[in-house]
């Protein structure tokens, strides 16, 4: 195989207010870039599209810095080791970490998150059940919302990434789960592919009734990827002693100016209720407890997973705005170059 | 002394939306109660008043069945054993327990929640500082809030019966305090006699910036007793981990129909941050752990409280209604028979 002497990355060119669009990226052609010692250069193979990017172009402040105007979109990617100065990296290893939306990337070893050569599981799974979303999903689930047998648990896209996992883990635990989803096909996919025990749409008028119905017993998790008018439902069916799990608010298109909704205050009291947010990257020593568990389920079939593969890097720029329209079905991946 | 043959209630009598008024009770008199076997008469000393006895009467739901309509409105009251067919409770002992408004309650002896002649203290702080109050503070502010030495507490109502008791436990524990009071005496007492490190006035026109300058470092615990916009001005400086922990809303005037604010959700993801609230009554077993801290540390001079003690039952139905008008310096009580 000739050498490739050109990378391909995509930029962020505008800080945008809400999602952000395809015309906030653009796609430059760059030198390959050359290795410094103790440097690897990693060939990309699949890259990860996340909810949460739409955090890190934001201007509001975040948890993270935001990505820098006219720089590489920051992401996770798993690739193949293709050129190294470290002694530990040998080219042809699989590797995982932010290594951004570009062709190649040069990294230090401590950019390399994980080392893929003796996982039995396909390399795209760093990126999405056995990565950020499946570890999310057993942090925020076991952790912060600590389930007990018998328990409902609803959670929120309970189709996507990291809601279709936290829903398997709440079975897995005992618990009874509803999901919320948008549209018919979404809501169908949590029931059979997903094992919900129920589950309801957010997109129909019936949408009030339907969790109602759906959560007689009440609520004793909710597991929040989005916010907004939907958690207004699920909040009036929370039980004494309930937890939320905050790990996203997907559907409020923008924190600035501050959105308004119902003050929640005296329903926590009410409750002895307790809502959270976490961060996965706060609890890096606990990624391979979780990533330990997750394998094991996946392999018994406890876990299933789907995944959304778009091809090229042409398809980055409009990946997170398609994310936002809901028109992916499982964990959003962009297949760059040939494995 | 010739004994009483009449009793004085204070009954409920409307059902109201908001803060409850004078109007919304009615004081009778009725024959005195006799006893069945097993039962107490107990002649009340001191009767007490709290920000919850709004709940209490609201038909909103809340954690514990309304008051009936022409019924003996709730309350703590300390009061002497009068008459007694349980074997157990002699006259002439104090107690303490829900007895109700009134001069004369026949209670149950599990009715009685504490057998106040073995405590040094006056039997009035069984009511506050020793009481529900106290007790709220001590598992507020550190089984739900965890304080560490040298965070930030932030205490609302902070010169009230538990405010004040907060911020004084948070400085026993290492804390810096900042206490938010209404109108420059309250503000002087945090200062002065609760040992606030800063105290800031919300009904000053610089509230916003006052509290900004009393937290450069930001807000490691929130002990709110207040909700609304007080607490929109807290939640913007929480620091990462912080605690909210939410023992009132008094702030809020009714909660039908449901008040809207600032949504909260992204707040708290972006901090890590937790919002919990809890209710004493259900940590019953934990009382005498509180209750032995808090005699220990009034003891040594560091833990101080104030009463604010009206004179007979007449004051009972306008008391609740002063509380929120903030005419109260201290635990309110009402003095209604002989010691």
């Amino acid at each position: 195989m000739e050498k490739e002497t050109l990378n391909r990355q995509v930029i962020l060119i505008n800080r945008p207010a809400g999602i952000p669009q395809k015309k906030d990226f653009k796609i430059i052609e760059s030198t390959m870039p050359m290795l410094a010692a103790g440097q690897i250069r990693v060939r990309n193979i699949y890259l990860s599209v996340e909810p949460a990017m739409r955090g890190w172009v934001s201007a509001v402040p975040n948890y993270s810095d935001p990505v820098a105007l006219n720089s590489v979109m920051r992401a996770f990617a798993v690739g193949v080791v293709d050129e190294s100065m470290h002694q530990k990296f040998k080219v042809g290893m699989r590797v995982a970490g932010l290594f951004g939306w570009q062709h190649y990337s040069v990294v230090d070893a401590s950019d390399i998150e994980q080392v893929l050569d003796s996982d039995d599981m396909p390399i795209s799974t760093a990126l999405g059940v056995l990565g950020i979303n499946g570890v999310t999903a057993h942090i925020g689930l076991l952790e912060v919302g600590q389930p007990k047998p018998g328990e409902t648990v609803v959670v929120s896209t309970a189709a996507g990434a990291v809601g279709s996992c936290v829903g398997q883990i709440a079975k897995i635990k005992g618990c009874r789960t509803v999901g919320i989803a948008g549209g018919a096909a979404k809501v169908q996919m949590c029931m059979d592919m997903f094992g919900y025990d129920a589950a309801v749409d957010y997109k129909s008028e019936d949408f009030s009734n339907s969790l109602a119905l759906a959560c007689k017993d009440g609520i004793d998790i909710y597991f929040d990827n989005v916010a907004g008018r939907i958690s207004d439902e699920v909040m009036k069916h929370l039980n004494i002693g309930a937890r939320v799990v905050i790990c996203g608010t997907a559907s409020v298109a923008s924190w600035n100016p501050h959105p308004m909704g119902p003050r929640i205050d005296r329903t926590l009291l009410v409750k002895r209720a307790r809502m959270q947010g976490f961060l996965i990257f706060d609890h890096k020593d606990y990624y391979p407890t979780a990533r330990r568990d997750l394998r094991e389920w996946i392999r018994s079939g406890a876990i299933r997973y789907k995944e959304d593969i778009l091809e090229g890097i042409e398809a980055a720029p409009d990946s997170i705005a398609g994310l936002y329209r809901g028109e992916n079905i499982g964990k959003r991946l962009i297949k760059v170059l040939k494995d």
